[in-house]
């Protein structure tokens, strides 16, 4: 990548307000986004792990000129395509905070590939587990808005590339786990009241009953973080996509009427516990001068109930949201464009965060 | 009292900022007041604790006639003269929260009085311990200067009453520890850098072995609250009050001289950390919707510390005095005028010190 298209990947990563964490969409008080992604692999190609690099190379570049044809239309605004050996390392580790690949495919970049839309709501993994992995993303409860695009970008693509598709199973991915729709659906929700009530486990225990999967703000191992909580479909087979999509909604507005409803007790029978909660998070978080990412991410939780609840004018939800981005630990460095020690870091966070919230008047 | 006095009176109590904890003075960044007492009492009438109602009676009647005569001319300002009770419970204990009263002399108000300066600068108790007992507070490290107020006021006092003296011993009291000269002299100090540090109780017990005693903030059980000690002479015999100032005042300076030494080891190699602790305590302190008495001068420690290094501008070590003041629990009843539950009176301290560093800009 060279000239604009370079500054405009720049410009990506260092923009800390991305649209599909901007508190719209339905629900969007509780559930920050909705994400859809499809499993993809080409027709008579090893899967990914059992790819030459030549081959890969050739897989990444059959990809990206069927996305070129694609082109902007079918994505729905412009894009930017970019093998990740042109990538630096540090701007591999943003591309994971924002979400926008996975861990697994900053490890080793050789003839891994990404396709991005501008404003970070499509991407495609080329070459990770699977040939392809197409996700989209929405803010809000927006899992049948982000399924139509997703599907209409993947037939798009289609009619480009031979999917490797096997008329009783499905479509074919490297791990059988994702075989069939090869869609896994998730919802990142934000339920602060249910961990205050200690009715997580309750809830979540229910999810996991109904054959959902319930991980971590930044997957597994970080259950509770922030007290946000990602609901997932297991199962990709034998259930048709409108079926996955449905039921997971169905579910997801469940917990959200349940995280609602405690909200509502907490706010008649204790709102000055919660505005002091909230109020103490802004006030740490306007004038610490250093904090670890866990501490902001605390506080972050507390802060965006403020702002689910309007209780602190000027605040909206997105500007809340941007202190998660401005808090992981790579975003840190990418802004000042240097190698940080942890302290540093937590300096430099602090320093963000602060001017942030002073940006937007409070 | 009624009327105008009523009025002045009540203002006095609701005061925030009294004089004396401004911040002016000699180390004013360390030494926050300076206190001198005598105790004085009438020649041939029992000491207090055997007087009849209606002999106390009297000697508070020869008082006020005498501190009368003194007047404004004598006191260095205008001042008030009440029997305590025709003081409300709730404006007796307001009386010592703010350090003009000790708690005994609150407890049973028959018999006894209080003449007090409008500024709080001058106090003299009548009937608590001893018949008189007389306190000049000045800001800072004044011992000097609080003694020659309070023996130029002591000294007109005795024009008009026979005080109990013997020529061997000096001025008798109702507790032998207070005979000779009376007198007792003290100041408060802020030490968060030797307490940081972890120096405290090397300071202390080297100030405990030259015949002094270290209390805290509120007296005896007080210690250590807020990072402030109150040094003062044990010792009232055999010493003349020349000779106990100016031992106090020398230990003072060698304490003062210690905690700015290890306050500027502090701002060199962990001023960030300094920092991240006051902007915390600001950010706590003036967003906090409930607080408690003790979280409140805890903060108050760590925000007056950054007074004390200008690093909170236009917030002044007088300012951050106040916050003692509108912490204490009877004062904040005191400008509600009602009388609060715990819960309640951490709710409307919060309101308070919000609004008062708010008022001030910060």
């Amino acid at each position: 990548m060279k000239g604009k298209k370079a500054d405009i990947f720049q410009n990506i990563l260092r923009n800390s307000s991305s649209p599909w964490m901007d508190g719209s969409g339905n629900l969007g008080n509780v559930a920050i986004s909705s994400r859809v992604r499809l499993a993809r692999n080409l027709e008579d190609v090893p899967f990914p792990h059992l790819l030459s690099g030549k081959d890969a190379d050739l897989v990444l570049k059959k990809v990206f000129q069927t996305v070129g044809r694609v082109g902007e239309r079918g994505f729905g605004g412009p894009i930017i395509q970019t093998s990740l050996s042109d990538i630096s390392p540090l701007d591999c580790q943003v591309l994971v905070e924002k979400h926008l690949i996975s861990p697994q495919h900053a490890v080793s970049k050789t003839g891994k590939g990404l396709v991005l839309r501008y404003d970070e709501s499509v991407a495609i993994m080329v070459n990770e587990e699977d040939h392809l992995r197409l996700q989209v993303l929405r803010s809000g409860l927006e899992l049948d808005e982000a399924w139509v695009l997703a599907s209409g970008i993947d037939d798009l693509c289609e009619q480009g590339l031979d999917y490797a598709y096997d008329e009783q199973i499905g479509y074919l991915t490297s791990c059988p786990t994702n075989a069939g729709t090869g869609l896994r659906a998730s919802v990142m929700v934000h339920l602060p009241a249910l961990a205050v009530a200690n009715e997580i486990s309750r809830v979540l225990t229910a999810v996991n009953k109904v054959g959902l999967v319930v991980r971590g703000l930044y997957g597994e191992g970080t259950e509770g973080q922030g007290n946000v909580f990602q609901i997932s479909n297991q199962i990709t087979l034998g259930q048709t996509e409108k079926e996955i999509i449905e039921n997971l909604s169905l579910v997801v507005k469940q917990v959200v009427s349940e995280e609602i409803r405690v909200r509502e007790t907490l706010f008649k029978n204790h709102r000055i516990e919660v505005e002091d909660r909230v109020f103490r998070a802004l006030g740490l978080l306007s004038n610490a001068r250093k904090i670890t990412s866990d501490e902001a991410i605390k506080l972050w939780s507390d802060l965006r109930l403020g702002a689910e609840f309007h209780m602190i004018p000027g605040l909206t939800i997105s500007d809340v949201n941007e202190i998660l981005v401005l808090s992981r630990p790579n975003y840190v460095q990418k802004v000042f464009e240097t190698t940080l020690t942890a302290q540093e870091r937590d300096i430099r966070r602090a320093d963000l965060i602060r001017k942030h919230l002073s940006s937007k008047g409070v």
